[in-house]
């Protein structure tokens, strides 16, 4: 049962080839390990994502979730998949021994997941946010919350929400309303209502335990005065058994164009007596602690939007291999057979920007989980902080980059379909509507503009972005030594380069105390970096390939082959887009910024 | 009950100040009209548009037909609006009056549609095709069918139907396999299944005239042995009165991503004893009718593009003026009110790309319009030929510009919504999905493409494209006059020099007989060539309001300094996408045509 999940030979060669994660066996943490039984979790997830996710990816589309009498309903696929999923252990792919785990790297974690999501992600998300929330109290809260709450989260015994939008605040999440008294007991009462709750009721596990956001009697406004809260639908006995329903009431269901599979829900916290919550580390400091997260779930939502691209990719190149269509330009003979319709220049050239764009973005979610493990297994405090700055820095990109070109790639899969692409009777149109979602999820391309450009680039006075532009350096040093590469190597430097004037003209203003105008355009100033990164990961693909072919690397030459030209082709194709955004970012443009609201 | 189909002060400084289409007026053909019967036509369709045609949109995708012992069933709201629509007599809007039409120019007359089409393009489908059909009657038929057929499709007691497509045969047309034999009596049998016949089955009209592509049984093979017929749902007798059923039957209906509200069907054409058809002009003739009709019907795609995008464009507006969320940048009172989304750089940002997209795909479309009407009214051959060969030209970009560029506005008037945007609650998640057809609708880009660089460039010696450049470098020296305007017509200068040399590079390989490499390209060239034309009518829209303020004109002050905003954004923001396709196209970059099959 094929089911156009992922490449196995690209999967093996960005984990092992190019991002090397095996090097990282050598530490302690990972000293079970080795080569076999990384390949053993892909498979085991492959094998689930395979047989038990993809099968009723349509379905769920299809038959959403509804609200009766109160209760979610649902298809039974989900559960059985879920529970199937639970038996795996796969929850808990990278978490510690002690609570459960795998003590897998986290870029083998991250893929067995991954794979779930390019199968089905409507009913991955439940497992997803699960493990999202599971690792926000394995980082923030108590001994005993970790082991009340996170460790039947990560055997899947409960699963997991995030609590954070409220009607009237959604990016703006310092306005949110929701109130925690104390209740005197230690723990709190919560009022208050959420909206867009992802899987925020269901019968699929025993327990949801809600992570929510809210403020404190003496909160001061803003950002600054959230904190953090765990409130399970049903509490937790000392024991581990369920006691009482809590006060949490599900008030309605939300319909999506995608992801449709996944319950989208409004919560009622508090609608009676005041829901049970307890506070998950220092009071005021719930933004903090749920940041300290977010990398993972936005490489998360990253690697999701990768991986709905990538299934997209693989159907639409079967199809493309399959389907006969027209004759090559010059063929004037209508008698001779039509051919197929990689044949054509035009649908070879949109099966190659999907290829770009698709393995571009895995290669660039897997750098995040790369680092998310250098963090991990850092021998210095100077190695650990490096590692993470760079994960820092990386993570709006990893988040939003792939949202916008792997969703292209999702639209060039219904293009090369025809018009059978567009009609429900083939997936790629339900891909399609379900990556529009992830340019909005964990934050739009907005707000991780700005915190590109107004936090990140500059943080540790732009230490890690200095850090990240002498690593694309050495990538083209490297590069420009071998003639096949040389070129796409000047072609990479020169566009660095125009980054790199963009990002100084940019400071330039900001520092003569425009800020405004200086992040105007920080939304551009986003996507031209990350081509830039994403060019880097596919010069350094580019040189992993060269190096299996005069090495013989464990995949066949065509393959490595076809790496090169992907590589060519970002290059030529795609990096001179980088050029006409800089030049309006190094002019610091601020026409949009000077339009009046009333000019529209 | 305002419905956000159009900015009424755009589409009047569109069709008056801009394309002057009141110029028409002085022609016989117009004698009776005046820019106030024009203005009637156009408020009528709005009137309709917005109390028959936009209220049951949603309900349609919701609701979409469905296929219920051999009959289409369908939501009641369909056939309604359909039905005030027929009696408005605005299917026959610019038709000549002795076919019972209102001779309007053809601006005028698409707009009409077109608003219908940003109203509810599900249920406006069925009265496009059905003056699509009409016309290739009108333009290929004999005088008897044009009263038999045409004329009951003008009034809309019969509705029409395109049947090209079949299963092994979309693009490539000349391998459709569909059979007419001769009956004998003048008519012929036709025996063939079609499919994506949109409007192929319903109960909203008396009859259902199918145009039908298919062979002779002499027919030499491929595109020059196909002919056209006419084939009824119900047989036409002399008095116009209904006949017998046909033997045409409905197989099915496809489900598709958009327009949910157009039935697309398969239909079985001579299951029994062959379906009765009438050839429409020559024997084996029939493609080139058809594309004879072609061009206004991909002017009709384009301008329903062009309607999806404005109508989410205007929804998001009003959604960015109303809701709060946040504040401006350097703000750091979280205790100050939230303010209107409109406030935040990154959202203007996005209105105005919207804004360019969307007003500068209407000025698109109906600059295609306006030819045709040049055309028509043409005093000497040699302007006929001019206005038909600009129109051929510039065809090809009318359909694909903005059903890429008016499908973006769409995914950005999501993004404005944040994650409302994704929920079927609001209607922006569907326009996205509507949209999403058009760019395979009458042609994908990589057929209009191959159309525009490998025929319509170099027609006629080159003399339309060079007519073209012309008109360009006319605008580019009037726009230089004037300082505010002067940058902009600098930058549309280097952006044509660039598409010049891009095209001189290809013709040369070309002419080395490297054919296919200099087409391997052709969607990209359309891109750029596309974008070139819309920098040009952005700069004439900047030089029509720099006229309407410095005379006073009917808009107030702000809407034309919008319209310089938004010609500045295009030129500053949008053509330098130029730059970075033509430096690929002028390399007659091969790398996608010589990419292996074995490499993906």
């Amino acid at each position: 049962m094929q089911q156009n999940i992922i490449n196995i030979r690209d999967l093996e060669f960005q984990l092992f080839e190019l991002h090397r994660v095996d090097d990282f066996l050598k530490y302690d943490r990972y000293a079970d390990h080795n080569r076999e039984t990384l390949q053993a979790a892909l498979d085991l997830a492959l094998k689930v994502a395979e047989e038990e996710f993809a099968p009723h990816t349509r379905l769920v589309d299809e038959e959403e979730p509804i609200f009766e009498n109160g209760r979610v309903v649902m298809r039974p696929e989900v559960k059985k998949a879920l529970d199937v999923l639970r038996e795996t252990g796969l929850l808990a792919a990278s978490q510690d021994y002690e609570r459960g785990g795998m003590q897998l790297p986290s870029a083998v974690g991250q893929m067995c997941v991954g794979l779930l999501k390019g199968a089905n992600v409507g009913t991955q998300a439940y497992a997803g946010l699960t493990i999202a929330a599971a690792n926000l109290i394995l980082t923030q809260g108590s001994e005993e919350q970790k082991t009340r709450y996170a460790e039947p989260m990560l055997s899947g015994r409960f699963f997991g929400t995030m609590c954070l939008t409220e009607p009237h605040s959604g990016s703006s999440l310092g306005d949110l309303r929701t109130r925690a008294e104390p209740a005197g007991d230690g723990s709190y009462r919560l009022k208050g209502n959420k909206i867009f709750i992802s899987a925020g009721d269901h019968e699929l596990s025993d327990n949801i335990v809600h992570m929510v956001l809210a403020r404190l009697p003496d909160a001061p406004p803003g950002v600054k005065g959230i904190s953090l809260f765990i409130v399970p639908k049903f509490l937790v006995n000392d024991d581990g058994s369920l006691g009482e329903r809590n006060d949490v009431a599900l008030a309605g269901l939300i319909h999506k164009m995608g992801y449709r599979g996944t319950t989208s829900t409004m919560l009622n916290f508090g609608e009676k007596e005041g829901a049970v919550g307890y506070l998950v580390g220092e009071p005021h400091n719930g933004l903090a602690a749920m940041f300290h997260m977010m990398n993972e779930a936005r490489i998360g939502v990253g690697l999701g939007s990768v991986m709905l691209g990538y299934t997209g990719y693989l159907h639409a190149l079967e199809y493309a291999r399959e389907r006969r269509q027209g004759r090559p330009v010059g063929n004037k003979d209508p008698q001779s057979p039509q051919v197929p319709l990689i044949e054509h220049a035009d649908i070879r050239r949109m099966l190659l920007t999907m290829k770009a764009y698709v393995e571009g973005g895995l290669s660039l979610a897997l750098q995040g989980a790369r680092l998310v493990d250098e963090k991990k297994v850092a021998q210095t405090g100077e190695e650990q902080e490096m590692a993470a700055g760079l994960l820092d820095l990386l993570t709006p990109l990893i988040k939003s980059w792939p949202s916008q070109f792997c969703l292209e790639a999702n639209s060039l899969a219904i293009q090369v379909h025809g018009g059978y692409g567009y009609t429900r009777e083939y997936p790629v149109e339900q891909f399609y509507r379900d990556n529009r979602l992830n340019p909005i999820h964990e934050g739009t391309h907005g707000i991780q503009g700005m915190d590109l450009l107004g936090r990140k680039v500059s943080m540790a006075g732009g230490r890690y972005y200095q850090e990240l532009l002498r690593r694309i350096a050495a990538t083209v040093d490297e590069a420009s030594s071998d003639p096949k590469l040389a070129d796409n190597a000047r072609r990479l430097a020169a566009t660095v380069e125009s980054l790199k004037e963009a990002t100084d003209c940019i400071q330039a203003v900001k520092q003569e105390g425009q800020v405004e105008r200086a992040l105007a355009n920080a939304s551009l100033y986003l996507e031209a970096f990350g081509h830039t990164v994403v060019g880097w990961l596919w010069l350094r693909q580019a040189l992993a390939a060269t190096k299996g072919l005069d090495e013989g690397g464990p995949q066949p030459a065509a393959f490595y082959e076809g790496k090169l030209k992907a590589c060519d082709f970002f290059s030529r194709y795609e990096l001179p887009r980088v050029q006409g955004l800089t030049q309006l970012l190094r002019e610091v443009d601020a026409t949009a910024l000077e339009m009046e609201a009333e000019g529209f």
